[in-house]
């Protein structure tokens, strides 16, 4: 427990060092990226089945998961663990469901109605990692939005295990929300398959999903191709401020709950008590001892810092700074700090606001910008499903209300093609 | 004339053939864009100058527009166009100032409040093409909803003139929209120099606004450099969907208006009347001849289609395939045709709905997705300039509430940290 840095009212030009992150080699994974894209996009499927052989270590020749699997994964899966999804679900439905937008006809100008519309984009694609953890909570985090957007046809990729198969949990999430094609694919092969598309495998418009570093890099060559993706990602973090009023026992917990993702998540506590911050530090080391992924966690741990500032006030203009993913504000009367916050993915508020509630059942998404883009990115929420239209509709006297003034920009443009559509319109109309 | 294309019910499997776009290089832009980007990043204001006078062809030393010289342009600018400009400012402040977001708290289960909150990007650039249109209407576009969002920094780049100078339609925008930051730098350096920012020119976080392949090709890299943009871009286009009861000469006067953007545009009749199909031919016929950019007008309709379809609804499925930018529907009754609309970037209903007032002054947004990206991107509104950050609250309650679903997750998902943030939490809950 040497290892976790602390700072003592750092100083401000030693901010942009503090806020960089544990870097990543993403450069150096590209051409491998475009080796795997190009030979996807040549030889489809049978690039596929190579690939899988040799990233995955299984054959796989039917790669689409079928009704009897899935139909075995709602059998196998304990009911506890169903509920308990089925919970989640229901949540996160809740939330995303209010960020559906209201039809507003808006009259600009006497006569010039103007509007937005809706619409779900028809095709899109879902990542899941494999390995150890199966993370089935992500299939919700996606799948429930894009239920809810009416999203047409909804493609989900997952590694295949060394048996050929995928984590009943996530076979039972996905049919839960209404997933009919889920294929036994992961990584690069995956992401170029729902990029070019095979005879297997759609193509969709638009990807989301987690991945390490080789899917990451594949969803950025899909997005130079002219596919979109949910956000650029990169490790996953936390930053909390507290006071001498937090529970150091709670803020030990979920920085460790953070540190446990990978070795090069980060985690960081921003306190104005020096108290708070020691005793943060001895609950670390003693919650420690009873996490099974204590190497990892360590290693996560050399990349996190625990700093004291003077002031809450500068404790918010760094996490500003910074730009958390997410952020935990265990203040007394946090109620007043709450416009402080200009950057972050989503802010957990209170003693009992634990970041698992979001990462699982709470309601609100858990794909959240991290790497400091939440200075310019949301996370993802109902609106990384849909376009929104734009609509309007203009009735005689409205464009003889605004018929001037279109000529006279038109004009000033040079665009005149532009103030002629305008022009014998309201010929037109001046005629009748 | 011989040179638009002429359709009758082309068949699905041309489909695909007939939604392409006309071709562009930027892939062969890349290894300048870099070169650019290396040497901007490197020395700075020195490369922006030496870049200035190497493509724009002018000496600049100082490139921050001057207090004087927006003086000027308010002075010099005649009455008539600064009342159009402040007309159409008003109908973009009044239809974008509605798309703000009340903050609405739900509770997911009893004691689990979460909601959302809108922050502003902090900074942000605005690129504006120089050349022979003075687009001043582009600034409005992106400066009044970037205000409305709250954005603190708002950097404006433009190239200047063989005499050194911003055209006075565009500093006028600016400064009635609080653009206190412009810079006279076009082209690649002024998207590199907004990516790294130099000792005169401000980093951003994002950047907007439409350009040519160079600035397309640059705004994608920056990208891949980790800076946010509003969207991929491609030339402009227009769809017009008409029933036999639309006015050919309205049509014609708007194909022709998209035309004259560039020789890389796109226009297309979609129609049901054969009848309309011939009176829209002869009506472009007759109204190109009075129209200044002649040349480039008749290169753009050799990229051109008139297609005639049996029935109404195949039109608009061919619409939805090709997804324009923006989308004319001229058919009587055209309200109950709206639900058919799933792709487009902006739609405009109706006889006197032309293309222009949405390009100026009608209040909707002239920043729409082309090239197809409508099947997955909207256009550029107040949701462009701001994040929505998630917030939530968890009562001792709602944690008794939830708590056993979030441990039951976390455990599943071997993520045994995680449960223990909620489990030591429930601990003391139940204690006291």
């Amino acid at each position: 427990m040497n290892t976790i840095k602390i700072y003592h009212n750092p100083d401000k030009n030693t901010w942009n060092t503090l806020i960089q992150r544990p870097a990543t080699d993403s450069f150096t994974l590209k051409n491998l990226v475009q080796t795997v894209f190009d030979k996807v996009k040549k030889e489809g499927d049978c690039a596929i089945r190579e690939y899988t052989l040799q990233f995955d270590g299984v054959e796989i020749n039917n790669f689409q998961v079928e009704k009897q699997e899935i139909h075995n994964a709602h059998k196998n899966l304990s009911d506890e663990l169903k509920k308990a999804i089925q919970q989640a679900k229901k949540n996160i439905y809740t939330f995303h469901k209010t960020q559906e937008e209201e039809k507003k006809v808006i009259q600009t100008t006497k006569g010039i109605y103007c509007w937005r519309e809706s619409r779900p984009i028809e095709k899109i694609g879902i990542y899941i990692p494999g390995g150890s953890a199966p993370l089935f909570s992500t299939v919700l985090m996606l799948a429930v939005p894009a239920q809810i957007a009416g999203c047409k046809e909804v493609v989900l990729c997952s590694p295949p295990d060394k048996n050929g198969n995928i984590h009943p949990a996530i076979l039972y999430s996905a049919s839960l929300t209404g997933i009919t094609q889920i294929y036994k694919i992961g990584g690069i092969q995956a992401i170029a398959a729902m990029t070019f598309g095979t005879n297997t495998i759609p193509k969709v418009y638009k990807i989301f999903g987690p991945g390490n570093q080789y899917v990451t890099t594949a969803k950025q060559y899909a997005q130079e191709l002219g596919i979109a993706i949910d956000m650029p990602a990169g490790p996953s973090e936390v930053l909390v401020i507290a006071d001498k009023f937090a529970n150091p026992a709670f803020i030990a917990a979920d920085l460790l709950a953070q540190a446990e993702h990978g070795a090069d998540s980060q985690v960081i506590l921003l306190t104005d008590s020096l108290y708070m911050l020691e005793q943060v530090q001895k609950e670390i080391l003693q919650q420690l001892k009873d996490i099974p992924r204590h190497a990892l966690v360590k290693k996560a741990l050399e990349n996190s810092m625990l700093i004291y500032f003077n002031t809450l006030k500068t404790c918010f203009e760094f996490s500003n700074h910074y730009a958390p993913e997410h952020l935990i504000i265990s203040i007394r009367g946090y109620r007043k700090w709450i416009s402080y916050i200009e950057n972050a993915g989503s802010v957990f508020l209170g003693k009992y606001t634990c970041e698992t509630a979001g990462d699982y059942a709470s309601g609100t998404n858990h794909t959240l910008p991290t790497a400091g883009y939440a200075k310019m990115y949301s996370g993802v929420s109902l609106d990384s499903f849909i376009k929104k239209i734009t609509f309007q509709h203009i009735s005689k006297k409205g464009l003889l209300n605004l018929g001037n003034t279109l000529q006279i920009m038109a004009e000033n443009e040079n665009l005149v093609a532009h103030k002629n559509a305008v022009t014998i319109r309201l010929n037109t109309i001046k005629k009748i």
